[in-house]
């Protein structure tokens, strides 16, 4: 690139520049892709992007995710420049304690970040769910583009593209005909550890277009009208989401360029200088020109203002022209759905869990326009289908009923993105064993306080003949080790009520609900508000000289093996432990008196109880009983196990 | 399909009404791909698969993985038929309990299966590494291809394309042009909730041509010659992986073909007999006619036993011929490489303990040819990197270094079936955090008593200015709940040597190291040997009114801490929570006297101590030890803490 000959490649000159020195004083940071990139966001946030930082999170506004998260720099220093409430203090604080300019960056902390990102992959998925719940939304309102009518705009480099969950959401983003959702792939050749080319040489248009997507390409990363271009013809797809790949070199203008070596190393002073001298900047460090200040507010500021103005003023015209629907949007933003789960529900017999959440959720369905959701193909197994309803595609915009495919990841990913868009009550489901395959985004959801509900079904060995591989034994531990996210396992019916009652009622993180395959007995003592406690008695008296501490299905194995016992045992339910305040006071009987029992890893479970029935190795396949009665769960086992502690 | 006019269509048919007979003795299985399917394996088994049933370990054998592990039934039924020692009985006892054919097929417990499979993608994935691991032996012996030359097949349906994981292998297989490997992909057009096309629409064909695949297409699968065909072209490939496309319909021959329903529910005795009529078999249950035995035993058991002695001679010449690379070829099949960790290092002050296995590995690369490996692209990070060597490709087949990409899950998945297929001792790398995107794998790896070896670096808060994204706090208790994974966490160069050593004498297992990023002070009570304990004291004496127990980084923390106090206290190491044997042995004060340390969740502590310093929230992005000071570890902090709890 020549000295800058006009505004928009001063404006880009200021912002490469000044990202040298937020990675410089930080000692810490990515300069590689950020450099490179540094024209596309300035395309992007000065052309094209909808949004005021002034009120950072109006609803309408355009979204933009970082998937390329460790470019964080360069997002900061565009934010900045463009008007955003984040000083020169704060990229001079970048990375360090407490700052508004995290090392990744995260929703919540930094005005103008739309998602937590840096877990590659997840930034393109979660981009895929906001594109998504834009569309809802905007097709379930009559006039619906008054309320919402907006793009999604994401950033990635090769390593987002080499992740799974990429291709998944990609697959599914263009199975939904997405088609305002715009992806920019920064090709610049190369990653950590070498050129791209060691490890990754797909013909990345190709696998695009076959997975339905739109694809456009800038030769010369550095000319920023046709950056600019590219995305003004992705904006007006009418069918196909939209890939544009702009070719760019890492690193451009340092003397690394071109070099993977300059990815996560700061540049120091020397090659810092002469990258700037490169641009054509002489300037202190941490200075930007007030001409670059003035092109973004003249443009990105001006069109944010408009359009929130014209927004607001919108919306009060829409409350009066369809107060109803405006009603149901209001309270689609609010997500409190608590309130309506029911106090009972018409159901008699054994049952197992996942049949009570199926009715749970048709109620749901029936007084929440805004609960959408589905599951990674197996809707008929969590009970998660929704009867009556097309599976949600291009011809039915309006459908609640979304199939993710055989992609668990992507879905959660998903969730999470339509969480942070707003107006959409979304949930999932897989099966517990396959919470393995969605961690990284359970613990993304948690991370970025996201309301997320996860249904996992078929929780333990009594899944049967599906054997070990589908046996859920490790994956419990796993998700109470999780801060942030609760997890409930319902006994029966009232605690399957309480237990989303109590999930929809939680705000700042997600939720999973662990839910039997197997029938469960319905039991006496059991009730929806226990479950808010996270633990209480089920059975048993003061004479108790045992407490078994169980969840789930386990409860009523443990009342059974309590009444074949001579000795007095006292049962408590365990629905959810994070929700413990404090278990020596719910717990009368000491903790070398307790016996935690669940089917299966004990792991985690000694601070709540001395001695653990439990099941430490993989599962087998069998008929449920079989298996059950193999690993010790019958109540006559349980009685034995008792004894013998005792 | 008419009813059978030759040999091969009537094996097919007597297949077929096997596996009807097989699902619906043990009501329960999937009948539907594995219908439509039989003529694949039929025509792979009979015209092409090189293995021999009285051997079904021979190593020169070729691979078959059936990535969609809920078509067990048709693997089984095909395994009987072509003469392994799987009877009719043990047909007869399909998903039963200690049976010899499990729902999903185990490797281990059945003769002729080579992978466990069930979990989606994951079976295409082993079947990479299969196919990696071939080629590396193959190449890396003169004569190799007297050691090593086979075929790798691998089955899939639709739900193995669309997880992630699959595109993350085949996007690696393409790059690494592992032309042996054989996609055979059942296009049924149906998954478990609908028609595939209400989730996946894809161009398969161009995603694969996308990623550096030969595609084959057949479009009827009932046309065996056709199908076997394909197999046959796809085998001579000299330069890519070949895909071929098999068009069927679910459910063939059954009053349910074409719809989804059949997926995963038995047909019962009625509609199972209509089936039988319509393949044109009208004989008892498991009726199996004598001339599909001899149709088998003729082709495919013939050619088995031939291969097998003429490879085994073949093996007696090679001995003769190049007696050194023999012994080699011999040791790596034997994978013992714990005794050729060193006995000490010369490293001397603090150093992490990614740099101390770093040191290790470079020592293993020069006594052990076939030890190979590499990263998810964090090879400078990890340590990982194998000093002068090229990363392995099509050109350079002879290298150590893989360069496996930013493809976490697909790493840790190829890793265990170079494992599964032996002959190289294979080891993958990421940062701890990331251990979530390879979860599955590393289950699997357990499930299949498989001794992968993982290195986690970058094992905390102390991680810095990344932030939380990037700091590990839930990752410990996922990995120690996982039954069977050894989970090594070192606290300096002793410790980092001992658990190398330990590691590679497991062979019955995984195994994980939780290395730090920054440096850590040599200790002096430290050993190698303690590694093997799980737990043993590093500091204190018999007055120690407090024993704290540590783990990595946090045990020179503790000694510090200890150090400060008026209050004798212990500090123990425990470098391995799975190897300890009884900690009340190992550990004199009792359980209300110990606190556990260590910077992560808390979760799971509570089997081995009352108190607990950890972190159960995320962390933070900051400045190394500003982080490590906010969440109070530092040793004033903790022996504040340490003093509260006295």
């Amino acid at each position: 690139m020549k000295p800058a000959t006009n505004t928009a490649e001063r404006s880009v000159a200021n912002i490469r520049a000044l990202l040298i020195d937020v990675i410089n004083k930080a000692k810490s940071g990515h300069p590689g892709m950020a450099l490179d990139a540094a024209p596309i966001l300035y395309a992007l946030y000065h052309d094209h992007l909808v949004a005021d930082p002034g009120h950072p999170d109006y609803f309408n506004r355009d979204r933009f995710i970082l998937s390329a998260g460790h470019t964080s720099a360069l997002l900061y220093s565009v934010l900045h420049t463009a008007g955003y409430a984040l000083s020169m203090d704060d990229l001079k604080s970048f990375r360090q304690l407490g700052s508004k300019t995290p090392g990744h960056p995260e929703v919540g902390v930094t005005p103008g970040v739309d998602a937590t990102s840096g877990p590659l992959g997840q930034g393109i998925a979660q981009a895929v769910g906001v594109a998504l719940a834009e569309n809802m939304v905007r097709s379930s309102y009559p006039e619906g583009e008054k309320l919402c009518n907006h793009h999604t705009y994401c950033l990635c480099g090769d390593g987002c593209l080499m992740e799974g969950v990429a291709q998944e959401a990609i697959s599914l983003a263009g199975r939904l005909r997405l088609n305002k959702l715009v992806l920019i792939y920064d090709a610049n050749l190369a990653t950590l550890d070498g050129p791209t080319s060691d490890s990754f040489d797909e013909n990345v248009k190709l696998r695009f277009l076959a997975c339905n997507w739109n694809v456009l390409e800038v030769e010369d990363g550095n000319d920023i009208k046709a950056v600019s271009k590219a995305i003004g013809k992705a904006k007006g797809s009418k069918d196909y989401p939209t890939l544009i790949i702009v070719h760019t070199k890492i690193g451009y203008g340092t003397v690394k360029e071109g070099d993977h070596s300059c990815h996560g190393a700061p540049l120091g002073k020397e090659d810092g200088d002469k990258a700037k001298s490169f641009y054509g900047i002489d300037a202190p460090e941490f200075t930007v020109e007030p001409e670059v200040y003035s092109d973004f507010s003249a443009s990105f500021g001006k069109r944010g203002v408009e359009a929130y103005e014209a927004y607001e003023a919108g919306l009060k015209e829409y409350e009066q022209a369809h107060p109803e629907a405006y009603a149901t949007f209001q309270a689609s933003l609010k997500k409190d759905a608590a309130g309506l789960v029911p106090e009972s529900l018409p159901l008699e017999g054994a049952k197992s869990t996942r049949v009570v959440s199926g009715e749970i959720l048709k109620i749901l369905h029936q007084s929440i326009p805004y609960l959408a959701g589905g599951s990674a193909d197996v809707a008929g197994s969590t009970m998660t289908n929704i009867p009556g309803e097309h599976p949600y595609d291009e011809y039915h915009r309006t459908s609640r009923d979304l199939h993710f495919g055989i992609r668990e990841f992507a879905m959660a990913a998903a969730v999470n993105g339509m969480n942070l868009h707003g107006g959409i009550l979304p949930y999932c489901a897989a099966f517990l064993v396959f919470a393995d395959y969605l961690k990284p985004a359970l613990r993304m959801a948690s991370l970025e306080k996201n309301p997320s509900l996860f249904i996992f079904t078929h929780d333990s060995i009594a899944v049967g003949e599906d054997g070990p591989t589908h046996q859920p034994i490790d994956q419990l531990p796993m998700l109470r080790s999780i801060p942030g996210l609760r997890v409930y396992r319902p006994a029966d019916v009232k605690e399957t009520l309480g237990a989303y009652k109590s999930a929809l009622a939680y705000h700042s993180g997600p939720s999973a609900l662990i839910l039997s395959r197997q029938n469960l007995p319905q039991l006496e003592a059991t009730s929806i508000e226990g479950v808010e406690q996270g633990i209480y008695q089920v059975y048993g008296d003061k004479k108790a000289k045992l407490a078994i501490l169980a969840t789930g299905s386990e409860v009523s194995l443990a009342i059974e093996a309590a009444k074949l016992m001579k000795t007095p045992v006292a049962v408590y339910s365990l629905p959810c432990l994070e929700l413990i305040q404090d278990i020596d006071k719910a717990v009368t009987l000491p903790y070398e008196k307790r016996v935690s029992l669940e089917m299966g890893s004990t792991f985690g479970w000694g601070d709540y109880a001395k001695y653990h029935i439990g099941i430490d190795t993989f599962g087998a396949s069998g008929k449920d009983k079989d298996v059950m009665a193999h690993f010790g769960f019958t109540p006559e086992a349980v009685a034995r196990r008792l004894e013998a502690i005792l």
